[in-house]
């Protein structure tokens, strides 16, 4: 559904929404079981929540596309993930926690190595450490450029996000990451016009950066990539007349709610203690997206039991979420992270919606298989927001 | 999937991907068994094959919509029918292996018969041998125009194919031919400004051929519709990064391949002859389509017994298809024929793809009603290239 649509729609009453996300939920079936991570962990009260919910899968993105964080997040927040397009440098500033403004422009930076030619030898400077990124990042940060803020700030490893903040400055520079090796950086080129006087301060800065650098090999140079602003979207709470609050412990989840207006909850590492935050703060909301990293991780590691642990840990917590009695709980993921693959996958996500009016499935259990019997069949991630919206009551009636 | 989409995901690898069209697949029930033609025929290879693949079932065009073989191969190739049109006099040109080029202006001819008074008595001129079409062909090739090449081409029975060939010609001409009878032939007229001189050309080819053909009832007279340029549309190598190659008999479907920047491979009228050229040219390409017609022509024919004969022909050639080990093999049709119907139809088709990753099927079987438990569920036909994609590792993942 369009935005424009959902804002028709919506009104607001007293009942409450929550989502909670089980980052990179779907599987793949091991290769020794045929049963998928789902499948094989004991989720006794997932599987009791599906039998008293809608069904189905969400599509992310569209068919065969694996989604980023950000697009998966997005559709489920409502926002047409092809529409509402995060440019990179944005996603690293707001996954830092950086408190990006609407003048600044940010870029994903990664220390790299020249070679005596100057060519690129290792476009990740051979992933130095944490600790001396943030040493280099210290050293970067002494250099000044007219008319503009510069910050520099360390994430991990080789990598750091570049904010320039001024006046009309631009994100139409094309990346000098060249994205290769055995190549030299690019030069900051403007993409437009307008990208100009932007360009000119990054190549400042890349000039400037060259020369502090010049005797830290392997980390002698930088790459830069994704120059983008901040996006001006309409935020959940003008759009589906919400109060938005997210759990999320990780910053990049708590990053892309903010772009869609939600309020960032501080909170713990655990489950138990989004929960306690979703509590605490139950009378002040009336949407919360809670998000579990822990999955996905371990999905990414190849880790099948590790995943299925997590999702046992993910079971156990059920409780203590319908204790809160929400008017209408959404469990589903991101996208799919098959430890078999150990990548973010298009295979659609496990999806289950648990309100009052939703219409009896023949789901005995929360997982691939059993949910292919679900009412809502495969369906795009955008619309559960809507579908929420109809069950919490939210959406008046459309036309007469 | 809009192909600016595909473009930005498409990576290049070794992986090969093969789409088996059989021809008019979907059927319905026979009255008296209640069984399709899928489920009437002994289909042991492709029931295998459903059991190891996810299955579905594709949807042409749109719900409702009845295909020409051109929609519906082009949505299998990746390209929205509804927006990549081929307009009518192009399908027939390229159907003959004309070797259509982009200034060419290519329409559909029919041989007629005209009263006394000048009014169409029948549409098909009594459906003339195709050899007196060559005949009548050969005397209208004597007709030259100023400023343009005239090509006609015989096709079947009463119908043949006009090209003209020049610069600055244009396609917006409105059909000569009334699609009625009773009534006299339609004058060639411009549809807009860029029509008018192509007009003027078609109009004295017809008064010259009318002068030709009059003493010939009953072909006395043509008519034209369908007047169309070679659209110029993106490649499949362009847009999806792949070495495409058709494996069709039928000149139309190598024509279609064509237009999507295919490479069509001579071979012979059998499925054996098509899998004989697949495997001479397997390390050449990394994408084939191979055609299979005669299901559709037996569907087409209302012979329910030979349709399900036809598919135990297919049956038989699995193996061989298996045995070169491609990496995604997909299985469809580009529409339904069912047998009990004797057209082109509206129903989804029976759609499976076998790859690594697919997440396991509960589908015992390759037909109508067992495919109902597949994964894919009904999908756009669109979408089976992008997910084959996936499959093959050949999209990257969407944002960060």
């Amino acid at each position: 559904m369009n935005l424009d649509l959902a804002r028709e729609l919506s009104i607001q009453n007293d009942t409450k929404i929550v989502l909670l996300v089980i980052d990179g939920l779907g599987g793949l079936p091991h290769r020794e079981t045929g049963r998928t991570e789902l499948e094989s962990a004991y989720t006794t009260h997932l599987d009791l929540l599906a039998k008293a919910s809608a069904c189905g899968f969400t599509l992310p993105v569209a068919p065969g596309v694996a989604p980023g964080s950000g697009p998966g997040h997005l559709a489920l927040f409502g926002y047409d993930p092809l529409k509402y397009a995060v440019g990179r440098g944005v996603l690293e500033a707001v996954g830092i926690d950086f408190d990006l403004q609407s003048q600044d422009v940010a870029a994903r930076g990664n220390f790299c190595t020249l070679d005596d030619g100057g060519l690129v030898s290792d476009r990740r400077a051979g992933r130095i450490s944490t600790e001396l990124c943030a040493e280099l990042v210290a050293e970067l940060r002494k250099i000044r450029l007219d008319g503009a803020h510069l910050f520099v700030e360390p994430v991990r490893e080789h990598r750091f996000v570049l904010v320039i903040r001024g006046d009309g400055l631009s994100d139409a520079v094309a990346d000098t990451d060249p994205q290769a090796e055995g190549v030299p950086p690019l030069p900051a080129r403007a993409i437009s016009r307008e990208g100009e006087a932007t360009a000119r301060l990054v190549s400042r800065f890349v000039e400037e950066a060259g020369r502090i650098l010049a005797d830290k090999a392997p980390a002698n140079m930088l790459l830069l990539r994704g120059f983008a602003k901040r996006p001006e979207w309409p935020s959940m709470s003008e759009v589906f007349k919400l109060r938005p609050a997210a759990v999320a412990y990780y910053p990049m989840y708590r990053g892309l709610a903010r772009l869609v207006g939600m309020q960032a909850l501080p909170t713990g590492p655990g489950l138990e203690d989004s929960i306690a935050t979703l509590r605490e703060n139950w009378a002040h909301f009336d949407y919360v997206f809670i998000h579990y990293k822990y999955t996905d991780t371990a999905g990414e590691d190849r880790d099948f039991e590790r995943k299925a642990a997590k999702l046992e840990e993910v079971d156990a917590a059920i409780p203590s979420l319908l204790a809160l009695e929400p008017d209408v709980l959404m469990v589903t993921g991101d996208h799919s992270t098959p430890a078999v693959m150990g990548v973010h996958s298009w295979h659609p996500v496990p999806f289950m919606m648990r309100a009052r009016w939703t219409r009896a499935d023949e789901c005995g259990a929360f997982n691939e298989t059993a949910l292919r019997k679900g009412s809502l069949g495969t369906f795009p991630a955008v619309d559960a927001l809507p579908l929420a919206m109809a069950h919490a009551g939210r959406f008046r009636k459309y036309g007469a």
